[in-house]
């Protein structure tokens, strides 16, 4: 009998990082669609590796662009900034949950939305390596709570340097042709599979769409 | 010392509803905002008696219109009709949402939206008579379980009747010009306070959207 393979890593929050086995088919899992100019994916990112793993359940980190979907829905910016009275609440939603949460949160982002495309070509290329959730929280952290530009180069390396991954390589295999089609079909997955918005989760075919349905998504796959 | 006043209405389900004194200005209150053509308000009526009152927080319905609020926005539809993804999102989360309540649920509606304007004006004119609470239950459970017209004059007679409510009068001063120009004056105060959607609560100037936020308003009036 072969062992499953576990990657564990360590950060800086004292999260245990992947100490579930991933990809094992037996194993119960849960994917965790998320956009990096997405607030509502911000908490949801800095949560779901203690509440999956309490449950048991082990995550997939899924970065997509959500620009694709929402150029589709007739929107070239973000709902938020679009619908001005959803955009006001959300800010004050995303506050009142920061704060029950304990998360940072320096408002405003340097723009909003920012724009998260080299950063989900970065976080696709990590998923062998598994310093992609590291990473991802470290973009989410750099966007909503140290207000610093997650498009601008610096930026990233920073956060893959605090990763312990060396930037020119990362940088070099998220520019490769095939990163970039890897991008757009797992964006094309999201489509296919009724996703709209993000953050979502997907246990199989059951879709959840919301930060608000983590814990539902985490039962479901337990169930 | 004057006593506060207190209505008491014992309703099927065996809930005391409005056992707490309502319209004290010493009492916490939630604003409970409501559109009957909305699926989530439904799973938010159901519930918010219960919830309100395990808190000792008082609840003031307000049943108001989001078509015209819509409008505005550049929709002339339901945005879950509009936007296809998110409608079938929806109606398969309202199914698990209903589940976890323990809520009947039989779709599809009649129509989605159905056209809720006789309805609000009704629920509008029970606030004084008390009625309101169980009359609104009443319309969503004929829309949402029991496939019903909520637009029909006998689906409304019905529940009128089975809160002990006389229809004549009721219907004769939902008409009035008086309550009808009340129901825009309630549409125009949501739209003050920045509602955009359905359930929202509000505490103050606080406000919360979606049956998903009704614990943290209740928890923001207890505060």
């Amino acid at each position: 009998m072969f062992g499953t393979p576990v990657i564990v890593t360590m950060i800086s929050g004292g999260i245990i990082e992947d100490a579930l086995p991933r990809w094992s088919p037996i194993m119960r899992t849960i994917d965790f669609w998320y956009e990096f100019a997405s607030t509502y994916s911000y908490v949801s990112a800095m949560r779901i590796t203690q509440a999956a793993a309490k449950a048991g359940v082990a995550v997939r980190w899924r970065p997509f662009l959500l620009g694709p979907i929402f150029k589709e829905l007739g929107w070239n910016d973000s709902p938020f900034n679009i619908y001005a009275a959803k955009g006001q609440y959300m800010w004050r939603d995303l506050a009142r949950v920061c704060d029950d949460e304990g998360l940072p949160l320096a408002l405003p982002p340097v723009r909003f939305p920012q724009n998260g495309l080299k950063a989900a070509r970065l976080a696709l290329v990590g998923v062998t390596a598994g310093w992609t959730p590291a990473f991802t929280r470290g973009v989410f952290m750099a966007s909503y709570a140290k207000q610093r530009d997650i498009a601008d180069d610096e930026t990233l390396r920073d956060i893959l340097e605090q990763c312990s991954v060396d930037p020119d390589p990362a940088f070099e295999a998220a520019t490769s042709p095939a990163n970039k089609e890897a991008l757009f079909a797992q964006t094309a997955d999201a489509k296919a599979r009724g996703i709209f918005g993000a953050p979502s989760f997907t246990v199989g075919e059951e879709l959840f769409w919301g930060n608000d349905r983590l814990e539902a998504a985490i039962a479901w796959a337990k169930a």
